[in-house]
């Protein structure tokens, strides 16, 4: 169609590529669902339901791009693992940026609806969600990325554990929060033993783990580093097809990336 | 909280800062809405109920973030202008992006689900929506935007309507497409006026012109373009409070800006 | 010519082009000159022959590259400014960095050989320099930071000056810092008057004031900010072939600015 | 010392720090050197003496930064290849290209000067450099980068030696052009030998290959990727005491990079 004397003004647009044959991790973390959890009545420390609202989204949103490779989350956060080769937007960052943040915040909206029909969202507090890119040069560091997401969840449930047994005690929140300051991993273990008889090691593993989706292939011998095009262009089609699992393991030690090589191949 | 030796990883994450005291103009655009449109059948060449669904976002949006002053959108698009001060998220460029992004999503779903109970969202065609920024150093460079996307309205308007007249004559769409190849503007005019008895000009401005909101002061004298700093926080609360008007008139002439001093003070 | 197959490493390049219609500053900074004043004997606090040097080397620089509108330089630095309109290297950050980088060094080390014969440089100390750039959407911030490079200049040379005296007068360098740590301005000058009998502010203009390269025209009463695109193209001619004054006045007070309506047109 | 009220102009300052864990190759780029060669007589096709002046030059800053750990040129240009880990200026974008810029051009003139006594330069055609930096997140991605920048230097090479033959034989410039355009490798190969008797595969290895400048260490078996931290660290040490060899072989089969695992460890 015609153009018009105006439209120089598109040179004033500038656009981050992320750099080329890096991994690249999309986190999208909810927007202020801290108010969000309180206007709509969450259970603390967890919300079974409110959780699997994310877990659908998540998943939903790995369903519609086959260069999610994998997807990590726990509360309102979720980390998405594009294949180094991925030329999605053409790594165009704003482009990956918007698309996550906007698909995210449409697939939890429509799966909230369906899950909380007693909860109708408000015009005034819709759950909307941040999303950042970041590259890694290499399988380790995207590794020590998804460990690092794995040990915050851990730090935060067992201190929300915690923390809301104590509320739900009789302390105000204050006063809960000033008790657990300067704990130990080890002391809030014992106060949940000790005084509300809860083993954290029996918690849920969902709650002390987090989310884990993954493309899944049968382990396979042939599944190497050094593949002919051919093999790499087969092993493209066999995981886009492939079914995605929900897990809720271990990531930190090496076994979980040691048995699906395909992750970085 | 404890920080974990993986924390290190945050090391790869990068941030891009839009400079400061230039215009930041946020522009949202619905992805892949021809295929929306068709999914929930929309009227042609304008279905108004889901142009004022846009439009609820946008408002809502606006109200949400007192920094934007004005805003102009047609079809599936939106801009929303920040002002030269404005110190959103420290001008963080992901954060804005994905903020706007989201937002814009979470309000065009909301409000979809209200104007219409009977095409209920499948979860295979959500609305979800781009967004990017832009910088202009100077007012001039901003009018000249927001007179780009005008003209573009009135461009695609012209067309879409000429087309789709076609097409409810009895045309393929292939058909229209060819007849409408290498026509002037007085061409479309025309073909609508002598085959379709339609004066384009009588048509609706909502449509030819697309929709402003604006934060709209009376026409003071005083403001000018050199407030000390006392009139300048005394204009800024002015402003937050101030009532948001929608308006569909012409703004590639200079008096819708004349008479906005506000806009770029 | 031919290409190769290894031609694609290229795609690996990232490219950043300063935004649009914005004044472009452009710094170069000595590299390490502290070292470099000692190894070759500089006059303390100031030497005016290697000052004459790097002037030298300034203003052959913006012989060379028409777009420079004005300079400032104290010490080992320079600060060079491009119009708004500039499109010199496309506007590409790194061709901007790199090309003032080497031509500001290729300068300075050719004049030094010119004024220092006797001073032949060592391979282990040449000098060399940063540069870095910086945009400034409007012409008051580009004062400001030309306001910002002299008033900086202004602090150094009392402190240098009056630290130089101390030195000259028997105390060691520590000593002489120590003696000026918490002092304020008004202190350094009675230090100099009362001990040394020096009035600062006869000492000469070119160590107060710093030196300003910039093209001077008539100034004429029809160089007003909205020209016509032909007055613009006449200025413009005007401007490359005018003569470049080299000044020691003072570029905080408006009135150096308020003469030279031309450096923003 | 005291801050002014302009300092906030800083602000405007944007930093780019180039992703950790890549390897950063830096490219300098003779400015201008097709009219450079011309204004002080360089010998056609290849100038010797010039050559070593920019060996002499890369030699020296490699000398000068230990992260170098190799570098190849040919003609007016050269690249730099940092260590992966390496953390030189923090990684900051315009320090590391104006350092480049500038040191190799300082060299440049510094060795000049030595070798050319009879060719004083002249100030309106001093030699200057472009800089830019590159990241590649594998060690493929870095040969490949060497590869294509000693296919480079072959295909000009034979091209320019094949031109200087006709060009010598009485045909202008313009002539010699036509003559090859449009001619393949082999077709060179054939006018040199057939009409100048010269087997290009005899020609100096220094003009067909370029220059290898290379950190050597004995090889040893112990070399590996997996090295302890300790390991690590004294290999560093090694690597900054080491040798830097110049060389003038083949690069692109991967025999000169299996002898040298420490170039990527």
């Amino acid at each position: 169609m015609a153009k018009s004397r105006y439209e120089y003004v598109k040179n004033f647009e500038r656009e981050s590529i992320l750099l080329p044959e890096t991994y690249i991790v999309i986190r999208v973390d909810g927007r202020g669902f801290h108010k969000f959890s309180s206007k709509y009545d969450f259970e603390k420390p967890n919300d079974l339901c409110a959780l699997e609202v994310m877990n659908s989204a998540a998943l939903k949103l790995m369903e519609t791009i086959p260069n999610i490779i994998m997807a990590y989350g726990d509360s309102d956060e979720y980390s998405f693992l594009l294949q180094k080769r991925c030329d999605l937007f053409e790594r165009r960052e704003f482009k990956l940026i918007s698309t996550f943040a906007s698909t995210i915040t449409a697939y939890y909206q429509y799966y909230w609806n369906q899950s909380f029909p007693a909860k109708p969202l408000q015009p005034d507090r819709l759950p909307t969600f941040d999303a950042r890119t970041v590259c890694y040069p290499t399988k380790e560091l995207v590794k020590d990325y998804f460990r690092w997401r794995q040990v915050d969840c851990h730090i935060n449930n067992l201190y929300n554990t915690t923390f809301w047994s104590l509320v739900k005690s009789g302390l105000t929140t204050q006063e809960a929060e000033n008790r657990l300051i300067g704990t130990l991993s080890s002391d809030k273990h014992e106060i949940l033993f000790k005084e509300f008889g809860i083993n954290y090691n029996n918690e849920p593993e969902i709650y002390k783990k987090g989310t884990i989706l993954v493309r899944e292939l049968d382990f396979e011998s042939d599944v190497n580093t050094d593949l002919s095009k051919r093999q790499a262009q087969r092993l493209e089609k066999k995981l886009k097809k492939s079914e995605i699992k929900k897990l809720h393991c271990d990531i930190i030690k090496d076994e979980f990336w040691d048995c699906r090589p395909w992750l970085f191949s």
